[in-house]
């Protein structure tokens, strides 16, 4: 039923810039294609097309309310730079987008609003392993760009809901789209946590069953992972409280589910919490276990070879060879030493019982 | 006198919408029927009654200073939708309403204030386990709305309080009857904290007397319980205290009240905090104990190996069967071995004594 | 020199209303005399008489600038109440004298400043033990009333002060009173912490003698006592600081004083802390001294059994009664075994020595 | 593959002056050369020179729009009072640029900012050791003079950009210059977690391969030089929040630079947190690790021994030489034993069995 | 090279009022002299005499611009006290001066300034036992009062700086007196701090190299020494923080001198955290030490019983007295036991190899 724990080396290339290069630097870290999805509605309209020529894009996008360009892939620096452009993008925003491995955040600049968030998803050959990609949202007047390196699942349900015209997404302006995206990230949190908080019960049912199958190792895992799911979590909650405190590009509205979305965000970083601390007390009560066990071994050991060692020594005794021996030639000297050695074997198991070693 | 530490698994079934649905999405995740009591008063009439035609209801309550609608179970969605238009209850809070695995929480909506509190009782099968409900509540300017999936029994002194008209619940609006309602949710905490901290006083007594039949699970457990309530009580610390600092829907008198409530949540959260950190240090103090019985163990085994294994040795010697070995002829070869196996045993056991071996 | 260190359970009644109470609610819990002691005074004058009739005991005040009503026990609830009557003071405040498990706190209402506080002392019976007592105090415009359930000791050099008029105490007004009686009830913490100081210190001197006499059992016992010390102080320090902080009855020139009592608070929370981390570096370095020995315990088995199992082995070999065995016919076949015996001893020996295992 | 960790000595003398000592006074703690690097350009300009003639230099520096002085080694005392008087440093600046074993600060005064950061790296002989290098900094109107002891790296590729006009760096003022400076101070940090952070995933992939090879001594060095990382990134964090928090010489363009500066340090931090966490983990799993091997250890023993000391006793027994032992003339007494001794071993087995004692 | 470590008690007479005195009490703890050395000053004069007639003191100081009365000693009461009338001195400030167990504080009054510093230096008698003393300083319009109870070289090197005019001090006023005091005091932990600092090096280097001669009790007394410094430390840091942020008798130029003094006392906390820490990781490195060796001993004793134990059994075996036991007729019975044994042995051997006991 369980699956083996495969270890893999989590060492990972940086994907960074020199240190000291100017700040701006695009350094091409990725490869393969990129690709530009355009969607574009208005309440009443609702179009998506790919399209990677920006200035045709950009023309054709003056009939609708709301246009979504998200950039799928990170290998074309001409073209990103091109997006940056025509779009007015600051060169640090830039090289964020670039820069995959940073933590989630909020940056109001004059022309737009920049979030960084991150999208978790389990590795796909490693049990309980957690892999995670970069989602750089840009929040314009009209526009919503997005850009990721891998296409991931998380933004599905939005490109799903503006298409069925489900919800408010398609009466509201692109901040509440914003916001969806958002909360599609966090929410996609929550079946993660969920299946590492399983793991933690399984463990904790388990020990309590006195099974001690469940190997140390993989209560440190899941620790590990709860641990890397902690320090992801809690920059998105820092981002979500300065959405909520300063002035920005959202509406009253759109603040009030931005404050739902804040809720869930406690709510993760609550139950890994209360799973680190789990995992962290399964820990000290296995080592009390192991402990309980080595001294039960012990007592095992110790019974056994405190009642037979003296008792061998005494037949040792008579095993010897001298010439003159008196106890050897008694008619009942052999019973007589079987009868001592009765009397030590019970004398030392009434000591042990004394001492409560027979109890658990 | 202490039942058996019975164990069962708390994975749960989350009651959560999709991963990236449209937020104010009920999905029906409960079953059963869903009943409206009424409650309505003023200081000279009470009437309590069954409803679930909604307009009539309303219509009924003109009559009354305060109405309570308290809504047990969440199966009818129709219903909550129904009563959500009615009142005008945003999208969001029906969503809270529906979703029961969240945090207390207190917001502010334009049209009413809402409350989340979590009612918490032992679990009727399983020892020292605690299981949660959760309370929503609606205060509007002259109705309270409260919804909740099961009837639990938190509730009842307060409707005792209303139909006895017991100290001022009656003379007072709607917003002290939210009041009594969080207090009485608060209040329920007590007999529970109060009996695991007993539980914790009986482990710390039967360690004090070196029972260590106290098996370390049970107090890995109720650890775990610990941590489960501070969980718990946190959110209603943060809900109280926002309360009391923010402006709302509560009176300056009600207020007061408040804060004695408040009073009664730090106590709560106090106390937890207490026995958790008892618990820790049991869980150190276990472990020592652990320690210092296998060094007992120990300690014997070695005391009886070391003296007896050179005596073994010696018999040995004397039973090996070469045809020449002088002493083996000699008169007192037997009492000359005795002898030296006497003095051997004799300064072991000096020797034991002066490294501090038999000092317990 | 050390009394033996006696247990008994912690477990109480805790003396609160029914959950879900109305507020205010005065449960009988206590049982024997309500008394109560007024001690009235201005700078030229001072009396102290025993009175129950509330009504006179007004009356008779007039002639005084302070009047300190001392009411020792609660069994005589219509007695509180009629005083809560005469002195316009809220049920709350009335609850909160009566149910006397709660927290220091300070509240501020319209008629008069609230002050609970509690008053340790060791228990009588049990070495180390803490008991606490609650102490209400009420602040009015002349009156000064307090409230306790058992008569306790740490208001008698208040009492003293007054009536040898010592110090500046019967020339200032009442707010001084109450800083003299939180000042004295925080005052009379040092001597317990004290002397947990002092048993702390003992543990210390006597591990690093590398006793271990000193049992696991008492420094648990006295690090869980030292942390409801710290639980006791914290809200004393609490309410200190809003005292401090926000307007109130007490005068400039008090709030001197209050701040130099803060200042004990303070110590005494360091103190404590200080104290409870030895503890727990006590208890680390006691499992280090354990695992040490049983490594200790270990060597002498290991050495002892690794040198003379072989030689056993060599002696049984020879102890065989095989009809033919050459060895045993040869003319110095014994001493080549008592040879190889020794040369077997003196290479473990030698490797022993090689791994450090005869150091300490 | 993995270097032997070799072990010295972090002594060290500490370069202060003795306490009590006027505040300013500069001690001569340092050998060598002192050497004054002039690097000063314009947009079109640029030019770099050696220079100890500091009346020279300033006369000098008039053709160009920021001046960057770099000191290297702090031996010439009356040089570096020499710059101070001329550039009107205040006596506790240069007391601070002369005693570099401080933590990094930011200090606003009249005529100049000040910043002390610290460049890290590798020490060339020990594995895993990290060494730190003062960086003073000046922020005059014009001018920026840099001080430190000796001439590291870090500074390479600033100078690299502003020879070879990349980026934005010959474009900007002064306060750009410093920015690049702190910024490559800081990038110059990621190698060093980075392979830190190797490190630790190292252990964690060999541990989980139940490899003990990873010697507790590793995981014990690196996380004490991950401790002193995180003492060194958290004073540059503080520096970089106060100069984005206060007014000072920075324009609103290079505090958009610090932000990306002040994200790279808070990425710093957490990433050793994370990884000292994990080295904590890593030891307790160890600890556990060790603890199963002892048990499993002791286990062996057990099972060997309790199983043949029995078996032992009973050829002992017959072994002994008394006169009179009826067993030893029965025809099939031998075979009787033998039986014996296999019942013995068959029972002993099944109750191990039973114990669960042959499971891993 | 390491005096042994000597053990003494730390318990100590507390030197306080009585619970509940009167604030201001002056009890007299303390025996000896008392003297009152007078520093007075001006940019062109400098004069040092003792005097203990206040009055004639009082009338000759007009001529100086400073004047620094140093009272060392408390014993005598009654100067004290004169000293506190004749400048205004409140008697919480007189009972805090001869209270000398309190925290490092800052307190403003009307007429002065208030300052509570702790000197500390290393035990004359005892290794690594810090002691302190406590130093009160009263900064007013013209004079600086200092009270110690010893006399200790802390204020040496101020000394000699005003009589020898050395640095600043002899040109500006009383504020910079009072800070060179506080500097010269918190400059006085660098050398213990650093001391300490190599212990903790001296054990860490010690255990890398395998010894375990470094006792446990070193490190937990180290530890506990740097507890103590840390309790010192925070309190100054606190007092220099309030000086800097809040209105007070230090002039501008004088506050960045105090900066640079809290610069020191911010390092001097880093640097006794940090060593804390790794105290604290040496203590639980130690203790896995210790469980390896247990680990290594028991395979050692596992390895050899187990190997020799079933050898012995057969040697037993073929010793038993039987009649008839036909193997021991066998021509080659002996040879073929000896063969059995080896076989057992190196079947053993190879097992214990496949389970990798053997490596490290
Ligand atoms: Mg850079
Ligand atoms: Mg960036
Ligand atoms: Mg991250
Ligand atoms: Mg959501
Ligand atoms: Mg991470
Ligand atoms: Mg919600
Ligand atoms: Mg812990
Ligand atoms: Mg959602
Ligand atoms: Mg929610
Ligand atoms: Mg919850
Ligand atoms: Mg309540
Ligand atoms: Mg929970
Ligand atoms: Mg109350
Ligand atoms: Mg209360
Ligand atoms: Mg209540
Ligand atoms: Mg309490
Ligand atoms: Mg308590
Ligand atoms: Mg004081
Ligand atoms: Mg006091
Ligand atoms: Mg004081
Ligand atoms: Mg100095
Ligand atoms: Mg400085
Ligand atoms: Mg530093
Ligand atoms: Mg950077
Ligand atoms: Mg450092
Ligand atoms: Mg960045
Ligand atoms: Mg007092
Ligand atoms: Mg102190
Ligand atoms: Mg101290
Ligand atoms: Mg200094
Ligand atoms: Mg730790």
């Amino acid at each position: 039923m369980r699956r083996k724990a495969v270890t893999r080396s989590r060492k990972r290339a940086p994907h960074r810039s020199q240190p000291g290069a100017p700040p701006g630097t695009l350094v091409s870290h990725h490869e393969g294609e990129t690709s530009v999805e355009v969607i574009a509605y208005s309440s009443s309209r609702f179009e998506v097309w790919e399209e990677t020529e920006i200035e045709r894009l950009v023309a054709k996008c003056d009939a609708f309310d709301v246009v979504w360009i998200n950039v799928i892939g990170l290998a074309d620096l001409d073209l990103i730079r091109l997006i940056g452009k025509t779009f007015n993008i600051h060169q640090l925003t830039l090289e964020d987008i670039n820069n995959i491995h940073q933590r989630a955040k909020y940056e109001n600049f004059e022309e737009y609003d920049y979030f960084i968030t991150r999208m978790a998803r389990f590795d796909a050959d490693i049990e309980n392993r957690i892999e995670t990609e970069q989602l750089s949202i840009i929040l314009m007047d009209k526009f919503v760009l997005t850009f990721q390196l891998i296409e991931v699942d998380c933004l599905d349900p939005v490109r799903r809901r503006l298409k069925e015209k489900s919800g408010l997404i398609r009466e509201r302006g692109n901040d509440y789209l914003v916001y969806a995206l958002i909360d599609s990230v966090i929410d996609h949190y929550f079946p993660i946590v969920d299946q590492l908080g399983d793991r933690v019960t399984d463990f904790d049912d388990a020990l309590q069953k006195d099974e001690t199958t469940v190997s140390a190792i993989e209560v440190h895992q899941v620790r590990r992972e709860l641990l890397s799911l902690a320090r992801l979590i809690r920059p998105h909650r820092e981002m979500l409280s300065r959405i909520l405190r300063e002035p920005s590009r959202f509406s009253a509205q759109t603040r009030l589910f931005l404050n739902d979305c804040m809720d869930h965000a406690l709510q993760l970083g609550e139950t890994i919490e209360t799973n680190r601390e789990i995992c962290s007390d399964l820990r000290s009560y296995h080592l009390a276990l192991i402990g309980n066990r080595t001294n039960d071994v012990m007592k095992t050991l110790t019974i056994v070879s405190t009642i037979f060692i003296p008792l061998s020594f005494i037949a040792g005794l008579y095993g010897m060879n001298f010439e003159y021996m008196p106890e050897l030639k008694w008619k009942l000297g052999y019973f007589a030493a079987l009868g001592a050695m009765a009397a030590v074997a019970v004398s030392l198991l009434a000591w042990f019982r004394s001492r409560g070693w027979f109890g658990t």
